[in-house]
């Protein structure tokens, strides 16, 4: 029987009690947001510091800006040292009329179709999903006595208001960190059945564009013809934005974007993310991105623009024969790798720029810019847990994005130059921030055994 | 010495007479949005019946809905009848602090170019250019006994707060009116020098259009590349609503528009009307109407299509991630002779139509729709008006368009089939609407004779 298997073994034995330990960190309300339970964030950190000092990790609190840090160090130097992030917060639990149970009093139900689930705030997001790498160390130190590889553990309590205090933590700690990997358990599976590792997050650039024409507001009957409107000029200058063939037409847009491997390609093609499950639960059926790429890669593995707003002229009830002076539209972009996010907003400001009537003039505010992140497709540890993860599951992992991005992943790779695994096991029924949060059973089972089959693939 | 020269002369040994007539005309503050000057509105509609009267007028008050008109007739038959039409009601007069000296009490002041003109709320607008009618009409019985020929005034006391009563009141007196001609007085010179007659208005179409693409507003990081954004389908419609010579694109948008003739188009390219001098003062330079058309084409002979607002999306501070639902604007076009309202508003549903993604819907909502009003290029009232004024003032007067619509015109055509010659004296620097409104003593003398000379000519 190999250490894996033992390991396995204690873990399946110990599972009712990993029930209980898990419950114990629900019942503190940790709601980040409210200063009200200031108090109970830190509970909640100190009992998370005691349970990994009780497993033989040197844990402890470590103050930020707002709730504390939990750092845990595990294993001599540096060498294949991998960092573990999570968060011990949770969202607020209103509307609380809605909860059939009370959000910190954690119980198993068994939902209409038979799964069984824990339900209470945080028992997906983000409290189960950071004990299934909690308590895989405990399987691995019973066991073994130790971890199978140096592992620093970080526990914040700021991610459900936006992580404001961690940047700057990091980057007074980062010799504290000493890792070249981070692992991170706040993502899902593919489906029920299907393991995934997310290894492409995209980035965004946020502008917003103000056109001016006149110099005043004109009446359009006065004016209508020779005068500039400035409106006819930014949808003219945003309708051109995309060709027929939904592509961006900024010159240079899509320079050093590469395809993902023939593999995930095919992968992907088998998915069932087509337009009639996709997008018709929104109201829509046409893929709108580029012609030729599917559903899957427009949203993981290509870059999109949008008008996220556009606004001018007279807006209220019934008619005004104006031509304003002014126009305004805030137009993002998601950025895959390959983008520098200062260069795209260079080249759409050349865009608009260079669309401009001789008499109009446009300013930009830089709303945000960040860069995609992607783990390379061929880093070792990546192809390790991908199979660690098709072992437990018995069904191939996928590598998989996400359309939308996760800011402290960009700042590991930006701040410490640490590549992140997502590897998560959170189901889309989990009802994370609403009511009736829960997560199930088996997410949380398999979850510890995969981890315990991913610290022993990163350490072989 | 013609019948014409003697009125001519009766006018100028007059005038000082006509000046205290317009006075106390417009000592009356006939404020017609305000109630609290209701008994004012029909005090002046009294005295200036009594005044018509005096000149032997039958003129009486008539009721409308609102404030009474004044109407009155000359002549026996309608044979040739013409209607002239102006308004007693006058424009509020705050902010009073700016005025530099009483609204309603009108004197005579010296402008620092040394040009005279009469100080006081209706100065100008109409109080003042009705009287140069009046006066005219008071010559000629003075010297002939009569009028040259049968003449019906109607004066009302809506035209400032939107003549909402007089449609209606049209309708119900159209044989009274009896007159195949409409002169009115409410419009200005070209410049201080050269006297114009307008004879063509455009019309007003207003849409407002509705794009839906999803059914709910969608997170752009989720979404953003296969999700239709309406904002970009709006922007694309209405971005390509114009082609790059500034010509408006729906197909059959031009049909049945003609050219005026050679010889008022060579006049207009004598004209000042440049960019420089148009557009300079709002603050541009490069007229956006179609290309190859002078400004004053553009203004006074060409259609032209404007965007007067355009909403959706996140449109407040800062940035949001959305893909909304949905996206408006609301689009206007000026109208030009031969284009029939409805015809171009199932056009430009149809452009919409055609340019959306099939998974879009588009609802359309109709705000206004008014033909544009021509006077035909070859009546000969038009030719005999032009020349009576040509005499006057020793310089060509213009045959000139206006941009904007004028309600009663496209009513007197509508409701009773009569062209309308617009022969007007007013100033652009009158100051109507505003404090300190005046006109010319030299616009209203020769104003006087301008009509004398105008009804002879119409008479002949």
């Amino acid at each position: 029987m190999t250490v894996l298997d033992q390991v396995l073994d204690r873990i399946d034995a110990d599972l009712a009690a990993s029930h209980e330990r898990l419950f114990a960190f629900l019942r503190i309300p940790s709601i980040s947001t409210d200063p009200a339970h200031a108090a109970d964030c830190r509970a909640a950190a100190a009992h998370l510091a005691a349970d990994l000092q009780g497993i033989g990790i040197a844990a402890s609190l470590s103050e930020t800006a707002g709730h504390p840090v939990v750092l845990g160090r595990s294993g001599d130097g540096d060498a294949g040292r991998v960092l573990f992030y999570g968060h011990y917060d949770v969202q607020p639990v209103d509307p609380l009329d809605l909860w059939e149970s009370p959000p910190f009093e954690p119980r198993i139900v068994t939902l209409p179709d038979g799964r069984k689930a824990i339900v209470a705030r945080g028992a997906s997001d983000d409290k189960g999903q950071v004990m299934t790498f909690v308590e895989a160390c405990r399987a691995f130190v019973a066991v073994t006595g130790k971890l199978p590889l140096p592992v620093t553990i970080l526990i914040e309590g700021e991610e459900e208001c936006g992580s404001k205090s961690l940047p700057a933590w990091i980057t007074q700690n980062r010799a504290a960190l000493g890792a070249s990997l981070a692992l991170v358990c706040d993502t899902g599976m593919w489906d029920a059945a299907t393991p995934a590792i997310t290894t492409a997050l995209r980035g965004l650039l946020y502008e917003e564009v103000e056109i001016t024409a006149s110099n005043r507001d004109l009446h359009s009957g006065l004016f209508g013809g020779p005068a500039r409107n400035p409106i006819r000029v930014l949808t003219n200058i945003l309708g051109g934005l995309h060709d027929d063939d939904g592509r961006i037409t900024i010159p240079g847009f899509y320079d050093g974007i590469t395809d993902p491997p023939a593999d995930v390609l095919a992968a992907w093609r088998k998915l069932d993310l087509t337009p009639e499950n996709f997008l018709k639960p929104v109201g829509l059926s046409e893929p709108a991105g580029e012609r030729g790429r599917s559903v899957i890669e427009q949203l993981f593995s290509r870059p999109a623009a949008d008008i996220n707003g556009i606004w001018g002229g007279y807006t209220g009830a019934g008619s005004k024969t104006v031509i304003p002076s002014k126009a305004f539209a805030k137009v993002s972009f998601r950025l895959v790798a390959g983008q520098d996010p200062d260069t795209i907003r260079q080249a759409f400001r050349a865009f608009v720029r260079a669309r401009l009537p001789s008499d109009c003039s446009a300013t930009f505010e830089d709303h945000t810019g960040a860069p995609a992140v992607a783990v390379p497709w061929d880093l070792p540890q990546l192809a390790a847990a991908r199979r660690a993860l098709t072992d437990e599951w018995g069904r191939d992992a996928l590598l998989v994005g996400s359309g939308a991005s996760i800011p402290i992943v960009a700042d590991f790779k930006r701040l410490v130059g640490m590549d992140t695994l997502l590897i998560g096991f959170a189901l889309d029924d989990d009802r994370i921030h609403s009511p009736n949060e829960k997560y199930d059973l088996r997410s949380f089972h398999k979850g510890i055994r995969s981890w315990a089959r991913v610290l022993a693939a990163l350490a072989a």
